[in-house]
């Protein structure tokens, strides 16, 4: 964690991120509440408690593993690590929840067949799907463009901005395609009371709906800080030529939508200059691992 | 419009401005045929035809025109008008959507009391009253920080970014909301045939689902693309100290998350400060109106 501290705003930070684990954990544990304790819990076997995975797997691996994966490169004691390695944490944190989230669509697909209830009629089935596929794309599309080492940075800079746009898109829509699912399955299975009589379980599920929003505002305010960016490495390269690798050369500066600099750096230029070299200074220090 | 191709992908910020007033009005459109064709049209009595309404004006208002008014600035050809005509429509754009959000809502309400249905039990309308809760808030502290002259310069700048967030959140969880509620609608009135069954209507309405997620997008899109903001007007203070109006004096480069400098600009600071002294030249030759 050395280092860490020097975060502009990093206790304000950490009580964000401690704010959306305890969130996204919560929001883990309602939703298995809410299968095992008014559901029946969790078979596969085709019966609604095979659909159960559904919700279990999405909120699991579809909200709360893919907030993580988004937010990773935040992390302030990851900085030290090379980019490498972050970007295989990210991509690998994705491609669970991609597992996840294709098993969990299995078991809704396999409870409706073998319930004889048609597939892929309601709009949660059309936006859910979609987001499923542009997702397996967006993961597809960021490996080959910047974990291999082929890409140039012309391409990487063009794509950065496509990628994390994509991303937090993709992200904010699996939310509403959940909130979307769980009104469908609170309306189908609440019958006498029904959901409108608002029983215990509509109550329970409704806060599992609300702590889905929250969760994912929390991750989005984190993932468009541009000054808790990860520093960027290509001064690395500048200062060390020999010990540059493939991974720093990326133009990093379009992580986000702007750069770490805020303008009134860029109007005070001699400021601007000095910060700037005290940034390559402190990047040329860290290790590449 | 003197001045707007100068703009950075201003071909490109067109394509998508007309893509987003196209997928925006056609989305109404939709709304309107759905309610006459297939749910009796528009009334004021109690009845479902007062209910419907509902998805009409919040169409309408909480996504069409809460997102022209989210991208009202980037218009490259109202860069010319001062920043107080410019957060003048913004503030009015703003407060038409929120009226009609209001009189939506009470549609809704009026429906249920009439029709013995209860309110606020399903998530639809917890979330979507948080929304509305939180849009006037937000309402009245951006006319109280931004609008009013009376807060301080560090305020307004401290204020942005918060605003800038929760401006785009609320937006994109309204359109969340707005997927919930035609679900939910599309559940409660298809019955034989149900919904599950695709009739027209429910095919008519998902398309309209997937046009207000598409419309979603393009506005945060537009809205978060560093190089189209509307560029930044506390230079003409700077170079013209006694025209400066009192708008002009708030930290603007906090619009949204980076600045309009890109980090190459930055690292080249030679070429920054060319850049800079020609935006300094070209913001004092612009009128404040």
């Amino acid at each position: 964690v050395r280092g860490a501290w020097k975060m502009e705003g990093y206790v304000e930070f950490l009580a964000l991120l401690v704010s959306a684990l305890v969130v996204g954990f919560v929001s883990v544990i309602f939703a298995v509440v809410w299968v095992f304790q008014y559901r029946g819990g969790l078979s596969w076997d085709g019966s609604a408690q095979e659909f159960n995975w559904h919700p279990v797997l999405i909120i699991t691996g579809f909200v709360f593993i893919q907030g993580i994966a988004i937010i990773v490169y935040r992390l302030p004691w990851t900085w030290k690590c090379s980019k490498l390695l972050m970007k295989s944490i990210h991509a690998g944190l994705n491609t669970i929840a991609m597992i996840l989230a294709i098993v969990s669509v299995v078991a809704a697909f396999d409870f409706h067949n073998a319930s004889s209830i048609p597939n892929m009629y309601s709009l949660h089935s059309w936006i859910g799907l979609a987001a499923v596929i542009f997702y397996a794309l967006q993961l597809f599309l960021g490996f080959a463009v910047f974990l291999l080492p082929f890409a140039p940075v012309s391409l990487r800079a063009a794509a950065m901005p496509i990628h994390v746009f994509s991303g937090l898109t993709i992200f904010a829509t699996v939310i509403a395609t959940a909130l979307i699912g769980i009104t469908e399955k609170l309306l189908f299975s609440l019958q006498n009371p029904s959901y409108s009589a608002s029983p215990p379980e509509a109550t329970f599920v409704n806060c599992l709906g609300l702590l889905l929003v929250i969760f994912g505002a929390l991750i989005l305010w984190m993932a468009s800080r541009p000054h808790w960016k990860r520093p960027p490495e290509e001064n690395i390269k500048v200062l060390q030529p020999i010990g540059g690798t493939p991974e720093g050369t990326e133009a990093e500066s379009t992580v986000t939508d702007g750069s770490n600099a805020n303008k009134s750096e860029l109007k005070m230029n001699s400021e601007a200059a000095r910060k700037q070299n005290f940034k390559l200074d402190e990047a040329g220090q860290r290790s590449t691992m």
